[in-house]
C-alpha cells in the first residue's frame, strides 16, 4: 500500500502551512514573522524562573486559572469568558474543530492568513474565500448569511495588510452572519481600536488574542479566546487537556499583568512603523497605512520577489507573499530603528 | 439559538475529557497522576535557565531539530522518524485526525487511556471498544481486520492495569490489522520490554513517547512519535506550526540526553513499585503486577470508592477508576518512599 493509502484523503491532498522562515542560526535581522524587537517585560523572564524552581515534576492546571483571573480584570469579563491555548494558533484549531464538521463551509476573507485555510482542509471542510476590495474592505458577500455556513473568520487588523475593519462592520457582521465569528487581533494591541467588549452583546462573536506580538513572546505559545462562558464551556472540550505548559502559565501571567510594559512597548512599535511607512514611501513603494506591527508593500518598479531575494543575501529577512488573484508584495515586521536602518540601507544600495 | 446551535453535534452530545484531580496548592501527596516522584535531570533545568536568558521573542523551530537529533541517537533511529508534540496527548490528537474521518471507526482497548475514546468523539469517529481478557490480554477480536478500520490504539504498557503486550503480540497485531497501530509508550521506560525498533520493520506501527513520567516533566509539556518518514511527513502537516515552545524544546533535549539520569530514576520507581505491590498485598488487595509506575489494586473486602475517599480526606490523592463491564478499583502511582509509607498506614488506620 502507498504511503498515501493510509491517511484521510485531505491530508495528502493538501501541501500543508508552510511558517515565516525562523533560521536558528540567529545571525539574520528577521523581520519576516512580525516577531516584537524588543524583550518581553522583565517580570516575565523572573515568574519563569521561580516556576522553574518550583519544579516541573507536577502537570500544569488544565484551564490556566491564574492567567484567566488576571486577564478577566484586564478585559473586563469573568474568569469563564476566556479559554486558553499553546498560541493562538491553538485557539483557531479548537474553533475550526468544534463548529465546523467534514463538507461543511467555512468563510475566510482574501489575502489573508493562510492558516485558516489549512484548517478548514483538515477538518474536510470547504473554505469560502472572499476577496477584499481593493481599499482592503470587505465586499458585500462577505456578510450575507448561507445556510450551510458554520464559521467566518477575520484577522483583525488583517495580515498581510495590516488594515481595519471597524466596530461597527465587525458589530454589523457579527449580526448578519448566522453562524460564529472568530475575530482574530493577534495584532489588536497596535491598532487604534479592538473588540473585544462587543463579545458582550454578542454570542455569535469569538475574539482570539497572542502573546507572541505585543508582548514580545512568540516563543512561548500562549494565546487566548474572549467568548460567552456557554461556548468556553464547550471548547474546553476539544482543547488537550494540558494544552499550556507551567512555564507558559506563569509567564504569561506575569506578562499580561505588566500592561505598564504593553503599552510603553505598543507606543515605540508604533512610532517606528510609521518612520518605517514614510521612508519606504519615500523610496517608491507603496505602503499600505498599517494598523499592526508590520507594513504591506510593493515597490514600483522592482520586483517584489527580487527584492526579498537581494536582503536575504544580505542577511536581512521580510516575508515575500504571493497571493492567487491579488498578486504580490513585501510584508515587512517594524524592528528596532536599528534594524529599520540597516533594510532601508539595503534597499538603497541595490546589492 | 440555543448555547449547542452552532457547534458540532458530536462536541454537545460528548461528556469531555476530565483529567485527574490537579489541586494547584499542594497540600496533598500526589498519587493520582502517574507523576514522577523525583525532580527531573538538573541538566534540564540549566538548559531552559540558559534558552530564557536568550530570550523568548522569537518563534522556536517548528520542527524541534535539536531534539530530534538526540532523541535519534538515543533511539537508533534518523531524526526524520521522529514528530514532536506538546505533550503525547498532542501526538494522539494529530495521529487521530491525520487518519480517523468521520464516521469511521478507531478500535481500542478496554479500559484503558479513556483519551482514546474522547479523541473518536470529537472526530465524529466511531470507536469500537473490544474488552481486554480477564488476565489482561488481548482477545482475537482485537486482531481482526475489518474494512473500515482507521486506526487501533494500544497504550502499551496499559494504563490502568500496568500490564504489558508482548513484542511478539505486538508484531502479530501489526501484520493483522489493515490499519496504522498507535501503540501508546506512555510507560514503556518502566517497563522491561519496548517495541520502537519494531518500527523499521513495520509502516503501519507509530509508536508514541512522553517525557512526562520517566524524566519527570509532566508540567513541561512534550512528548513524541516514532514512525517511518513518509508517515511523519504527513502528519506534519497536522500540527500546529510551532507546538512546541521554546523552553520546552532546549528542556526536552536536556532530557532525553540523560539516559545515565533516566536509567536510575527507573530504578528507584521499579524497586519502590516492588515493595509496593507487596504491601499492598499483605493489606488484602489484590494487585496487578505492573510494568508502569503505577499498580491498578481492588481490596478484597473494602469498596474502592470509600477507600478513595478516606484518602483524599486526609491528603492523599490516588486515581478512583469506574469503567463499564469490568468495575472499579483504584490506580495507585509509585511515590517516594515516605509518601508510600504515609499511603500505607492511612489504609492501616482506617481513619
Amino acid at each position: 500500500m502507498s504511503e498515501s493509502g493510509y491517511f484521510r484523503p485531505e491530508i495528502t491532498a493538501m501541501a500543508g502551512y508552510t511558517p515565516g522562515e525562523q533560521p536558528q542560526g540567529g545571525k539574520f535581522i528577521k523581520l519576516n514573522t512580525n516577531e516584537n524587537p524588543y524583550p518581553p517585560s522583565p517580570r516575565v523572564v523572573q515568574a519563569i524562573r521561580h516556576t522553574l524552581e518550583s519544579g516541573l515534576v507536577r502537570y500544569p492546571d488544565p484551564l490556566a486559572t491564574a492567567f484567566r483571573q488576571r486577564a478577566a480584570e484586564v478585559l473586563g469579563v469573568e474568569p469563564d469568558w476566556i479559554l486558553c491555548g499553546n498560541g493562538s494558533d491553538d485557539i483557531l484549531t479548537i474553533v475550526t474543530r468544534a463548529f465546523v464538521g467534514s463538507g461543511q463551509l467555512l468563510r475566510l476573507p482574501s489575502p489573508s492568513y493562510v492558516l485558516y485555510h489549512t484548517l478548514a482542509q483538515i477538518q474536510g471542510a470547504r473554505a469560502e474565500e472572499v476577496d477584499f476590495r481593493e481599499d482592503w474592505t470587505l465586499p458585500e458577500s462577505f456578510f450575507q448569511a448561507s445556510p450551510e455556513l458554520r464559521l467566518a473568520f477575520l484577522p483583525n487588523p488583517n495580515s498581510p495588510s495590516g488594515t481595519l475593519v471597524s466596530r461597527e462592520k465587525v458589530g454589523e457582521l457579527t449580526r448578519r452572519l448566522p453562524c460564529p465569528l472568530l475575530l482574530d487581533e493577534a495584532y489588536a494591541d497596535f491598532a487604534d481600536t479592538a473588540c473585544v467588549d462587543l463579545v458582550r452583546e454578542h454570542e455569535r462573536l469569538l475574539v482570539s488574542r497572542t502573546l507572541s506580538k505585543s508582548y514580545a513572546l512568540a516563543g512561548l505559545r500562549f494565546g487566548f479566546l474572549i467568548a460567552q462562558p456557554q461556548l468556553i464551556r464547550q471548547l474546553v472540550k476539544v482543547k488537550d487537556s494540558y494544552n499550556c505548559d507551567a512555564l507558559a502559565i506563569a509567564g504569561a501571567t506575569a506578562a499580561i499583568d505588566d500592561q505598564a510594559w504593553l503599552r510603553e512597548n505598543v507606543a515605540r512599535v508604533r512610532a517606528t512603523r510609521q518612520r518605517l511607512t514614510t521612508a519606504l514611501a519615500e523610496l517608491g513603494f507603496a505602503v499600505v497605512p498599517s494598523h499592526a506591527n508590520f507594513v504591506w508593500c510593493r515597490h514600483g518598479e522592482r520586483p517584489s520577489r527580487e527584492l526579498y531575494e537581494q536582503l536575504k543575501r544580505n542577511g536581512l529577512l521580510v516575508r515575500y507573499m504571493d497571493y492567487p488573484r491579488w498578486g504580490d508584495g513585501l510584508r515587512i515586521s517594524v524592528g528596532t530603528d536599528a534594524q529599520q536602518d540597516a533594510l532601508l540601507a539595503l534597499l538603497k544600495a541595490r546589492v
